[in-house]
């Protein structure tokens, strides 16, 4: 094992998120301590060479530390002379961050044929969009073939069809530019013929549609680069924090799906506009969006009525989606650009979920593997490459802010690290300013630390105050009441700011959630006919889970217990999954398979869900 | 042969035009004199039973003559009893109208597998609209089959694909239905989803989308039966008579075609609800139309630039369109339904001529037939089953009222049969009222009748004054001069009306355009390999075309010298092609592969063509 990591683990930083800078980009990102310099560009649109996807074998990936230090790994030894390790050369796929760095990123040496994108994905760059220069003779007495006829006759191995909106100015465009033009076929359709040569200009625009936050990332398909992120909360926040009070507000105001309807279209497009204008591309040379979301997300985006999801039997409109326009979800791009929609498992195992599974190779890794996405409702998907599998877990509220007393968005002012030691409580604040609230990591760091330290009992119940003064004198003061609640105080009231407290109910509510969580994946690992010490690896996903406390996720018992090493931040793998499928055609008929391959397991008809849930509830001891 | 027709042959009738009553639709049409019964009512929307397409085999096409006579046929002898034959009752299909006729047609018997349409084509039924009534199981939690795969798994055999819009509705139609609902499948797409039990209401429009006039026919797929008819002038007419002058409309002003577009699609509009109005549909009941239309009709109704198929080396902008939504036709019908646009062989074999080829059976009839569709341009088509050839002759505007100095429509007013003998100049006008015009048909009659007589020379120029009045002292009259143009008058001037004459002019213009046609189809024969006497029928297509006096056109060498009974009006035979795709996705299939099939002979680049075109403008002597 590599001592490095090794060490990590014994003393765990006391710093979890890192800032990294890279130059000549200028762009700045915030991610958690210990992930690797190449994932952390790769999530944030900056593009390193590799041919390997970050597995420190193609040695291409290499950046130079200019602030900040990175210790020197066994391969950069082998890929870098003396000087260049002296003067902070690394391999990017092998340097974790564990300070914040200032990072300088050489420009790309060759036009890739690959690009890494999610979980250290590989993904041989074939877009469904692509574009071909081509000249043809002017037509004549003795060659009268049809202008379709004549562009479809140079692009035999891309399609025979025509979108019929190309029809229109064909004839105008071919003799302006003197049949010397550029085709642009999407899958098997002929949407636009450019003047010239454009076929270097190829561009999509991936889309995370999430329930809060919505993510765009405009994508140079050539390469596989990202030019571009964007990203703002779902405009539909004032119809409620989750899925279920989204489908709530349909079924009580008849205009309320088209409303919602409308303000996902103008999360889209507002996104879209942002990446173009951020990127200095013209929108009308965007032909294809992809788009992860969950199904009722994706549902609502298509002015579908999603009641069926939030009713039992829980029931999808559909599964797949057909290949529809873009600018039916509201994006005003090329007026022929395609909309790819992932496709959905079930009412709870949306698209967003299948995006994330293909970015994290569920479908190909051969370790066992848990994939879970925390949240309101979380989702699980379990396999080893042969076999998989997945559920939802109705976890509840307690990762949103509104069921947490001193609940808040992971916004600056909020508390996303909690440590106690002897010197007493430490706590890390987004923005290093005056904390204000508690993000869901900052909830499990509290209720994980206040176990271990013994403030809260194995069955979620805070100690007596008796007890707490005599054994635990430094933190006693801390606990109170307040308006009949037993709370702990984090942050102490002052002048300026209220206090900032756990309550006995939050608690509770965090209990609920990891009971739903963990009785969720115990029966998948059951079900597969496993054991939780089989698992390999964990992959948390979704904004939650990437900055989430691992050791705290064990010790809670919220994940399976193994080493934290294995416990992996997987990041947005919805984006991921829905890069993936801009840039690869294949990919993207893996996300269909997917659907045929996930066995689903439905929770809610089984008789033992409770019971095993009940026993869940109880903290590890 | 059968002594009937002999006996029509011997003494052509002095009636060209009779007028048909039905029955008890109250429907009445006006005909060619000769047109059987059964022709006359399919063509004019009155469904007759029949299985074997009108050729006297199956004789289930009775109908009763209750006014006006039919002479008994031999086939009639042995389908009907004495009392019936006395009652009046015949076949339709042998039943050539001769006279003015009124005629019951009793109620179709059996629910029809096929119907006809065109020239004698029995058309299998075979809709591409297809509707299925289906009931579902309501889902349950052992059962999450999403909705739209609970649809598509009731219609395996049907189709897979789903149009997006029907996504939408699609939870709430189901559940508001208990699961009991019917598909609506056009060609290979699940469109629409309507409550409850639907499947015995299936209907289609196909148009015939004319430079001049624009019909619509409302069909009930599920019989074949036509339920309404409409037409009216196409609203491009103030943009020129010709597909020249809307042509260079769109050269001129740059706002042209949009508004010749737009025009198109308003008339389409106005026709289908009109047609939906008179047979009590509801528009959304509309799942798919067909059009027929020439090449720059066609290409104008889509907002194509039409200018490269009006200048040389006239390229149509494709052969086959791609199926698109009604919708984008102007039409406002089901918003899901799609429109199916003939293909075009070339810029002057457009998709009216496909269908007039389909509905004549050019790709199947083992003859040697030869097809004309008379108009400015005129439209060839030769072939014997095995081989097919089209060319296009510019015949000019002699079949345009504007260029003819008497010219008019065939609306009433306008004289359209001619006939001279002994007694002098006889007139048949169309509304039986004064004459004040000229149409096409009566155009040819005159020339056809002043050569035969003489006043018009072999070379096509009236004779001297002298020289009339010396052999034809009765019409010599009649020849006299106008502004300094010699002219014979053929109504003189009353105090009402102004006189109706044929200049000197007038019959260069109909010499210049039979010319053309003629040179076009003896170059097609000749290339063909074979030799005018081996055709063995002559259709002649198109409204002009339909009212022609077959006698006089052969009179004038517009068409070969074959006897006068083997010349057929073929009717609206773009109409009834457009009827045919809708009622058999096979023959549609069969449109293209004709495009596939007939070989094109370009006119334009032949250097013979000059030549033989000025051999052909004298009259056979």
């Amino acid at each position: 094992m590599d001592p490095q990591h090794e060490s990590t683990e014994l003393h765990p930083p006391t710093v979890a998120r890192v800032d990294l800078s890279f130059e000549p980009s200028g762009k700045s990102v915030r991610v958690p301590t210990g992930v690797s310099v190449f994932d952390a560009a790769s999530w944030n649109g900056i593009a390193i060479d590799s041919t390997c996807g970050g597995h420190g074998t193609c040695k291409k990936c290499k950046v130079q530390v200019l602030e900040g230090s990175v210790p020197v790994g066994r391969l950069d030894s082998r890929a870098f002379s003396a000087d260049d390790l002296a003067d902070g050369w690394r391999l990017a796929c092998i340097a974790n961050a564990t300070c914040d760095l200032r990072i300088h990123v050489p420009p790309l040496t060759t036009r890739p044929k690959a690009a890494t994108v999610g979980v250290g994905r590989q993904v041989i760059l074939r877009p469904s969009v692509v574009k071909r220069h081509i000249t043809m003779p002017d037509p004549t007495l003795t060659d009268q073939r049809p202008d379709s006829r004549r562009v479809l006759d140079e692009i035999t191995d891309l399609t025979e069809n025509i979108d019929p909106h190309v029809l229109r100015d064909l004839p105008r465009i071919l003799r302006a530019n003197n049949f010397d033009v550029t085709a642009v076929v999407v899958d098997d359709m002929l949407v636009a013929v450019e003047p010239g040569d454009t076929s270097d200009r190829l561009f999509g625009i991936a889309c995370d549609l999430g329930t809060t936050t919505v993510v765009a990332t405009l994508l140079d398909l050539s390469t596989g680069t990202p030019l571009a992120v964007a990203s703002m909360l779902n405009k539909q926040q004032p119809f409620g924090a989750d899925v279920i009070s989204r489908i709530s507000a349909t079924m009580l105001d008849p205009n309320a799906l088209d409303k919602l309807q409308q303000l996902a279209h103008e999360t889209l497009a507002e996104l879209a506009a942002e990446v173009c204008a951020e990127a200095d591309i013209d929108p009308n040379e965007i032909y294809e969006v992809a788009i992860a979301g969950n199904a009722t997300m994706t549902q609502i985006a298509l002015g579908i009525d999603p009641e069926p999801l939030g009713v039992a039997p829980f029931i999808l409109a559909t599964e797949t989606y057909p290949t529809m326009l873009a600018s039916e979800l509201g994006f005003v791009l090329n007026p022929r650009a395609r909309a790819f929609l992932f496709p959905a498992l079930g009412a709870y195992v949306g698209g967003d979920i299948i995006a994330g599974a293909l970015a994290t190779g569920m479908d190909r890794d051969k370790r066992l593997r848990l994939f879970i996405d925390i949240g309101t409702n979380c989702e699980i998907v379990l396999g080893d490459g042969e076999r998989l599998m997945a559920t939802a877990a109705p976890a509840g509220p307690a990762f949103e802010a509104a069921s947490i007393k001193c609940g808040m968005r992971a916004a600056p002012g909020a508390i996303e690290v909690i440590t106690i030691d002897d010197a007493g409580v430490h706590l890390q604040v987004i923005g290093d300013v005056h904390p204000v609230g508690l993000c869901g990591s900052g909830l499990v760091d509290a209720v994980a630390e206040l176990a271990r330290v013994g403030i809260i009992d194995a069955s979620g119940r805070f100690i007596p105050e008796e007890t707490a003064a005599e054994r635990l004198p430094l933190l006693a003061p801390r606990l109170t009441e307040l308006n009949g609640e037993r709370i702990f105080v984090l942050a102490a009231e002052t002048d300026e700011h209220e206090a900032v407290y756990l309550s006995q109910r939050d608690v509770r509510e965090l209990q609920f959630a990891k009971a739903a969580i963990s009785t969720g994946w115990k029966l998948l690992v059951e079900e597969f006919g496993a054991d939780p010490s089989d698992i390999q690896q964990v992959l948390l996903a979704g904004s939650f889970g990437t900055y989430l406390s691992a050791r705290n996720a064990v010790a809670i018992g919220l994940v399976p217990s193994i080493p934290v090493l294995r416990i992996v931040s997987a990041g947005n793998v919805a984006g991921e999954g829905a890069k993936m499928s801009l840039l690869s055609g294949p990919e993207r008929h893996g996300a269909a398979a997917l659907i045929r391959e996930i066995e689903y397991l439905e929770l809610s008809d089984r008789a033992d869900f409770n019971d095993r849930f009940v026993d869940e509830l109880a903290f590890p001891v």
